[in-house]
């Protein structure tokens, strides 16, 4: 039998001490199936004292992160401190130095330093793993570094963020607003305090950035990815949505075309119909659609101190296997520069809210903007009330606005930047019109 | 650069070629991630001058697939030939003895043999890697054997034929009789002209067996499983299923009880607004429920020349990385016998169709037999001329039996088969009374 393999363990909130706890329970198990005994020797964290409902007697106590990362204690170093900066980013550069392997659940970090850290593993033949940063307990990057090893990847996306789909799926459930539906998963500890990486769509661009690397073969550009949030849903669109036989949910896409990569995270019509759509609740999804294999789409866990500690603990068993994979798939000195078609390029339908306001010619005005951009509509539907009333034109209570919904065919978003621009100085509209993309499945 | 891996590929139909091609197309990119080249060197199929829109120029040619599987020019032997016996288990066990790397998609053969072969493959030190055999392109078994390895499985289950669910897909959105949609499934290709392996289960029960291994630690079983397929369903069913808010799917069901194993295929209602009731068509998936991670389900092509090829690749890609895991996770000297529960024994929700005859007290003595088992209702439907009507003991068109659908509250398996067998033995319905399975999420 071989040698056994030493981990350090810096961090031990709830994924540090699920970790502990599965390790070892699962360890006879483990090692029947690795053939070698898996043992954490060392730890880290802030508070020697606390209680964690897990021992740590016997092992090791670092006071510094960076000590037990460099410790010749251990073979690999387990990072769960987070932060794309400081004492996080400090270990795992002196773990990678060291010659030790780096398992972590860091989003925050690869989405910051990706390339940089893929390339001193490589430098120094370790291993950097990276499951949980990306969809929790999802085996989304052993899907594409490994299972998908013989496709062309052209589009990957997903609904990454937990926090915003069980937003949304309430948001739906209810017809409550989304203030509402915030304050209340604030309260019951779905959502943080300031929620605003979250929902502000950050949190979805850092793992939509890694999977685009993944994806492409190109160097992770976190600052290359365009990022819109859900704060702007209002229930009139999830209702509407509905109708009209959509979900709404926050994606990440990754798309490669002839212009270059789209990565972009916003809220987006999907079909009711669909997995993807029945994807509620904090529960995640990653799909891909790649050649020769088709369509996969993974479903599960997002987030959460089980699905994460299972996901580091995949990657600790494939080092315990001996198994070292690049990082990004390709050699990080391999990678090329990541290059972004700019999101004017995007190509697709829309879904557009418009609050017309009571004048004469008000619908023409607005019909004609969408014409001279050339974009033509699949569908009007005018409600009122919160019925739906079918033409164009009904008469609704006298001087309010009528909320109107179009859906229109393929067009760019370029053109509907400005068909909507036009309507807006028109003056024929109560507030900025909504406009949602809608993503073919 | 490490060495070379040589493969020798035997079985040239659609995924032979498939994969043949993949190889050609991905070789740079593979070269790259892997750091070694992937080169095919030798071939056999039964027939040389075919045309298979791939070519075959400068590849050794063997009219015999077992002298292919141990020739000394080949690391890897990938057997695409199928079938339990004969040539493709001679070879595969040739090549295994002669220590060669096995990729198979044989599902019969390994639900068959799998154990005796694992055992040959872990003796020799080679890998025995078997993705395609189950679910297609859907990386369910590197996700059990590789990213799941620190979990303890409950359950696992699946649509693992796309020919099943083609017939039940169409079945319900055309509401068509099971024989109509049968011959154009035959016409159109997507079915045999002798169904009978798909739509009696069998092949759906092959996977599960496989499925039943990796997630228990048991051997191979294939003839525990127990086997039931869809030739049973009616139109009724299926609309009483939609109604109900169900659809009806053939599953796989692996699932650990408190007295041994359950490993079933039956046609089984799942909720129509869930993931797993949204795979329509052609699609497979499968859900894995584990601690601590909880519930996976992955969602893609199970079958075709490119999923079979990308999972065949996947494969190669593996063991050109060094990556070398037992077959079924744990060393198959160590893996226990597999200890069935009994259908009996199974405890869960029934949906109950009866046509009732017109006869005084029909009802009540049908309502006694399930009360005596101590099955208790959770919901009865009657029908009449495919609407539906509330209540019990509804009038009919007089001398017609009347369609009643029964939802039960959760029971086992030998008390509904009691109940049943008691009202057909009563003689208050016209037909042996259909049951299906409900199976919670």
């Amino acid at each position: 039998m071989t040698a056994p393999l030493s981990l350090g363990v810096a961090g031990l909130g709830t994924v540090g001490a699920g970790l502990l706890r599965l390790l070892n329970d699962q360890h006879d198990r483990l090692r029947q199936t690795v053939g070698r005994d898996i043992n954490v020797v060392a730890v880290s964290a802030r508070d020697k004292t606390k209680d964690r409902g897990v021992s740590v007697d016997g092992l090791q106590w670092f006071d510094n992160a960076v000590d037990l990362a460099t410790s010749p204690d251990i073979d690999v170093f387990v990072e769960l401190i987070g932060g794309e900066e400081g004492v996080a980013r400090k270990a795992v550069e002196a773990a990678l130095a060291a010659g030790k392997h780096v398992v972590t659940a860091n989003k925050a970090l690869l989405a910051e330093h990706g390339t940089s850290l893929a390339r001193l593993a490589e430098e120094n033949n370790v291993a950097l793993n990276y499951e949980a940063a990306v969809a929790g307990g999802i085996p989304a990057i052993k899907t594409m570094r490994e299972g998908l090893a013989g496709n062309s990847i052209s589009r990957v996306y997903g609904i990454l963020n937990g926090t915003c789909n069980y937003i949304m799926t309430r948001m739906q459930e209810e017809a409550a607003p989304f203030a509402d539906v915030l304050a209340d998963a604030q309260a019951k500890g779905y959502a943080e305090a300031d929620p605003t990486f979250d929902i502000g769509g950050f949190d979805t661009a850092h793992k939509l950035s890694l999977l685009t690397s993944l994806a492409f073969g190109t160097e992770v550009a976190f600052d290359q990815v365009h990022v819109e949030g859900i704060e702007q849903i209002t229930e009139a669109d999830i209702e509407s949505a509905d109708a009209l036989g959509y979900r709404i949910k926050l994606l990440g896409v990754a798309q490669m075309t002839s212009s270059g990569i789209e990565a972009r995270v916003h809220p987006a019509m999907v079909p009711k119909n669909s997995a993807v759509g029945e994807v509620s609740g904090v529960t995640n999804c990653v799909a891909i659609d790649a050649q020769p294999v088709g369509n996969l789409l993974l479903v599960g866990p997002g987030a959460g101190a089980g699905p994460t500690a299972s996901a580091v603990a995949g990657d600790i068993v494939d080092i315990a296997r001996g198994v070292i994979v690049p990082p990004f798939i390709v050699p990080a000195k391999d990678l090329k520069p990541h290059k972004p078609a700019g999101l004017n390029a995007h190509h697709g339908a829309y879904y557009v809210r418009l609050a017309i306001l009571d004048q004469p010619g008000a619908m023409a005005a607005i019909a004609k903007r969408m014409g001279d951009e050339g974009v033509s509509l699949e569908s009007i539907v005018q409600r009122r009330e919160k019925s739906e009333l079918p033409g164009i034109d009904a008469p609704n209570a006298a001087g309010k606005p009528t909320q109107a919904t179009l859906i229109t065919h393929d067009t760019t978003e370029h053109a509907m930047r400005a068909a909507l621009d036009g309507i807006e100085a028109d003056g024929k509209v109560a507030e900025r019109p909504q406009m949602i993309r809608i993503e073919p499945l």
